[in-house]
């Protein structure tokens, strides 16, 4: 059966958009484990930080070490996120797989956020291609005199691989941020978000991510974005960013997986929110993800038992932060497994009388 | 715009659903004034009791004094819900527009729940619309020396049109529980589904609804489980009754839609869980549920700004119970109008440094 059943790429982004929209710094330490217990739990993609000022984001001021731990897993994807050439520049020289540079496409939400108009994020994501281009062409030229060592990668003591010269070519993501809507501008125009999609692919992205940073898309909204910018770039267009905040996370998803996508973001316990607003909520809940994913026939990689388990990290680096996931409340029906058809039976509710 | 919106029917089932299901009994003052609140958001269907045993379910026991109070809208369908024949009788006597009758695919939980098994329930239903059939023949008989007074209807001193000889045929209801697992049983054979479909029908169901009476309903199994019982009973499978146990609530509702149903039913607060069961959650949270349905471009009927204003009325009735939903905390988009390409803006959130 699960040779058959067709790969969704889960990514866990807890660690970076979970814990910098959140008030407390999680200590180091606590980000290592939590990077092994959601690899213990078979994920292979992992956001685990963002190069940007400590001064602006203390939450990520141990970016570096972070992405450090991340390469010692032979199998990891590690990505970063950057908001600016500096940014990419400290995620290259740490090493990291795939790095993300947000880009608005609303201009109010651009220049609020990194105080650049879309056309000028558009150029600095050419600079960063640029800059990766040529990192790469060092790092082949460096791994042509290592020939026949895995392109220089050398194993720590515990058989992990270091990041060497690179065993693999980085990839930039566009990260279209505000697509769904901007709390500054309102709905931002189709034609703005596949302008701008346009530029970010002839501005060098490997990959276009679709963002809803507000918490705003709808399920008509998404199968009509997510069209409109295949439209403009094909299938460049390969990710979903989707935040929680109105309870549409798993349906914006489904729709999603409808219209073809097979790669999105989502963080643990729903960790997030915003310390400014009350009102705001973390990225789709990857316990909840994982489990309508895998009741779809979906395979993720990852194991929903020791995916719960993780959880523990957070309860313990976090004492007091609230933790979401209706999975963890309700727990997995005793007889899943990991095919829709095979969701049958829980064992934690109990009957009350005349029950519809 | 609204001229060519597809309606969309969502039954608030929290004054029976909800309250059965929290161990505190709501004081009857208090659920007349939720179904005004209700019916001033514009919720024309609501399902406000059930017909069991006090000493089973004192939260109900004042079911007849609820009814007559919703009777007091002209242009309010009224449900109830009923386990057996002397429910039925007392629902009619009450003066309820539908009645609902649950019938369990699952042998083991309909034998825990009712004490029948489902061909005894089918037994049970075939007798329900035998009386139910009966009494409108009676009815019929009076309303016939009425002539001339809309079948015999007489207004109250709010202009709110009584009870009278019946105006409505009543519905009869088979809700078919467990559909989507049984905590007993675990898996239900579809076999058995489609049969026990057909049987109600046979037996004289006007409505199919199929509800998820566990929570463990998800998107694959929704839409082939619909296929299943619409190929079984056409379009007399016509209401979905989800809870939201595992967050998968919208995303079920949602390939519901897509599979053309277009009747749902959903508890304000998401108002619901079990005393005795600590990770069970109630039904698809009303408030949600219609702002997705909004976005989407469907016509509810019902307004949100009132909706969200009346779970006042459960936060004066029900202190420190918990009461969810997910637009509650965030607020509507700042300029959501009722369709989907209008859901663009929130005032809710601020901005926190490189979201994406």
């Amino acid at each position: 059966m699960s040779d058959t059943r067709e790969r969704v790429v889960v990514t866990e982004v807890g660690m970076r958009d979970g814990l910098q929209s959140i008030a407390r710094i999680m200590p180091t330490e606590f980000k290592r484990r939590w990077i092994d217990a959601a690899y213990a739990a078979g994920v292979r993609h992992m956001e685990v930080a963002s190069f940007v000022p400590a001064k602006l984001l203390p939450q990520m001021a141990d970016a570096d070490a972070v992405i450090a731990h991340a390469l010692t897993y032979d199998d990891l994807i590690v990505t970063a996120l950057v908001p600016n050439l500096k940014g990419a520049q400290r995620a290259l020289e740490a090493g990291a797989h795939r790095i993300v540079a947000p880009i608005s496409v609303s201009a109010a939400h651009s220049l609020a956020n990194v105080r650049k108009t879309p056309a000028e994020m558009i150029d600095a994501f050419a600079a960063m291609r640029e800059l990766i281009d040529s990192v790469a062409s060092d790092a082949g030229a460096r791994a042509d005199t290592n020939a026949g060592t895995d392109a220089g990668a050398g194993a720590d003591a515990n058989g992990h691989v270091r990041a060497g010269p690179r065993k693999h070519r980085v990839e930039l993501i566009a990260g279209l941020s505000t697509v769904f809507g901007c709390t500054l501008q309102g709905a931002v125009p189709y034609a703005d978000i596949a302008a701008i999609a346009r530029a970010a692919v002839q501005a060098g992205a490997d990959v276009i991510a679709l963002g809803d940073t507000t918490g705003e898309a709808t399920p008509s909204r998404v199968g009509e974005i997510i069209e409109l910018v295949r439209d403009a770039v094909g299938d460049t267009l390969r990710s979903l960013h989707f935040h929680d905040t109105r309870g549409l996370g798993l349906a914006n998803t489904l729709i999603a997986l409808q219209h073809g996508i097979r790669e999105f973001d989502a963080s643990l316990a729903g960790l997030g929110g915003c310390p400014h607003a009350p009102g705001a909520t973390g990225n789709v809940n990857t316990e909840d993800l994982v489990f309508m994913l895998d009741s779809m026939g979906y395979d993720t990689g990852i194991d929903l038992t020791r995916l719960l388990a993780s959880r523990a990290v957070l309860a313990d680096a976090l004492p007091g932060e609230p933790l979401y996931g209706y999975l963890a409340r309700a727990g997995l029906p005793k007889q899943f497994i990991a095919t829709g058809a095979s969701v049958g039976s829980s064992s934690d509710s109990t009957e009350s009388q005349v029950l519809q």
